[in-house]
């Protein structure tokens, strides 16, 4: 059976201070009425039903998410009681499902991308799991047509066509997110995709190339699944998962395997990483300005507006800037400055303010 | 004896969102920590007792100002039913002081204005009492010396010192806010003054002038006398202030009179109008920076930042800005701006957002 497992496990502060540690950005109706991660799981309507959809996200966040989705039960909502990247969250749900169902397929994403359209993306996931049914070794990625030299993503680059099946290719190679000219090469190639993060396997494989390329990360995961549904499981889990490396799946597993396959995703895609380039994905008023809550704006052009609730946030004459306005903290900076944010949330930090990030 | 009459009736939103209607300028602490009015009745001390000081507001912020001033009691705090200019505030002040004191100097000041030192300030007061004391006609003005050529400001030409006093000096023309070029000739001549609007006279000899300069202003200020201290006072008032010109005491009474002279008051004054004139006056970091509350700024210079309560205002390469933040509206402009912040709030009016006003 097809099962949905969601990433939420990030927990950055470049949404700030609408991203926070505890509701981070995938929590945020950062685009559109709701969350991230809300839509994520919306995305799988006539694709896996929610009792065969399962988030895997910091106990930090464990108790916002389960809000967020009150149509999943509590156990479907796995909890990692630190981030230690994509391998450990993809194994210990693989372990969680194979539990449940031995024949378990499973369709990896991240929470906390703008996808769309729905169809194209529902339609690039039953290729990918024909391609399992095909042949139950296979780890298929998927592949989205690059449509400009992006510096932020991973690429991969397509090979021959599958022998028995050529909705998808072999993987060539991975490349790790390149500078701007390599970029360039990468799409003038015309056979590199960006690796958007999204996977489907069956469980009990991917279990198999991590104890294959990944032999102490796999024992680890061995101890918390041998405790899962026993009153020991959370002890075991929070001592066990602290030790395994935080890898991802790609480095951990997909980069060694001959299995390794893609398709092509056809979809818009965005993992969107800064104030500036979520208000590229948005509705502009014709200043250019990205407007949002209880907001008025006299002769601003190019900002990123944002007030919550009945709070009313007003500009004049100001250019470039983004300004979001929650209950406890406001900010104001220039809109492509990602380096002064960080620096911005390490001065708090310094400052003993770090209860507001 | 002396009494102290405090001009409290301004009602701006220049300074917006910290002021607003019924919250304006003078009612707020923007510079140091008490509010401009406190500040003005605080200069006092040592110069008119509590109860002799009064103040002369509208309807609409007498509570807030009685509960500023608790010193005060409750009928000290006089009220307008609607602004109109200084010269009916001046009447009307004038007769509830001689109701008491038919012998009460009135100094006469607004409550808006930042001034120091408050030893030079006293010391002007004590000249200009002295002025009326030796001639009950003298209708005596504060002239400051002026230290720039202001725009802003309405400048009076000092003329020959008074016979019988060499501390005042007659007053020759009176000048409006002039244009720069003519602001820079008033400062050359060397002979004019800032008209800061403090004054000092007797009520019994104001009343007089009014009632020999604006007839028909004087006749409603006697409808109103009348009633002070009957039950129908209130009614009166408000059925009589509405009609009352509009109108300065300067061009109602001090333009027209022999009796008008002045001191020179050597002390620092600032109508502060605007956040930027108001920054000017303020302690600043090493960038140049204005910063009130809880306040967080990176990579940012020559902005005014305030925050109110528990919010964290954070900044992030930003220059020149004014950021002000209040439990329910939120301003982000460019700080010399003013134009900009009339045009803001017309465009909330047109919204039908002026209750944030």
């Amino acid at each position: 059976m097809l099962h949905a497992v969601v990433m939420s496990g990030g927990s950055g502060t470049r949404f700030w201070p609408q991203s926070r540690r505890d509701r981070p950005k995938q929590l945020q109706p950062l685009a559109g009425e709701t969350s991230l991660l809300q839509q994520a799981v919306d995305r799988l309507e006539g694709l896996v039903p929610a009792e065969r959809t399962w988030i895997v996200t910091n106990t930090l966040q464990a108790e916002a998410t389960r809000r967020q989705l009150p149509a999943l039960a509590p156990e479907q909502v796995l909890e990692e009681p630190c981030g230690r990247n994509t391998a450990p969250c993809v194994g210990l749900a693989a372990r969680h499902l194979l539990a449940i169902d031995p024949d378990a397929v499973m369709l990896v994403m991240p929470a906390d991308h703008v996808i769309g359209p729905d169809d194209l993306f529902r339609d690039a996931v039953s290729r990918a799991v024909e391609l399992v049914s095909d042949n139950s070794r296979r780890l298929v990625l998927f592949g989205v047509p690059p449509t400009r030299p992006a510096t932020g993503y991973g690429y991969i680059r397509r090979g021959d066509p599958l022998e028995s099946n050529h909705k998808g290719h072999h993987v060539t190679a991975f490349h790790e997110k390149p500078d701007r000219a390599t970029a360039e090469k990468h799409i003038a190639a015309g056979n590199t995709y960006w690796n958007c993060g999204i996977f489907t396997w069956r469980a009990d494989r991917i279990l198999e190339a991590l104890a294959e390329h990944q032999p102490e990360l796999s024992v680890g995961l061995e101890r918390v699944a041998a405790a899962i549904g026993t009153d020991d499981y959370r002890q075991i889990l929070e001592s066990a998962y602290d030790s395994l490396s935080s890898i991802s799946i790609d480095h951990a597993v997909l980069e060694h395997s001959d299995d390794a396959c893609l398709i092509e995703a056809p979809f818009d895609w965005h993992d969107v990483g800064s104030w500036h380039a979520l208000s590229q994905l948005s509705e502009n008023d014709p200043d250019g300005n990205t407007l949002r809550g209880l907001v008025t704006v006299v002769d601003s052009s190019n900002c990123i507006v944002r007030s919550d609730g009945d709070h009313l946030v007003a500009t004049v004459g100001v250019e470039g800037l983004v300004i979001v306005h929650t209950p406890d903290a406001t900010l104001v900076a220039r809109r492509d400055d990602e380096e002064g944010l960080r620096r911005l949330v390490e001065r708090l930090e310094e400052e003993g303010r770090g209860d507001c990030l």
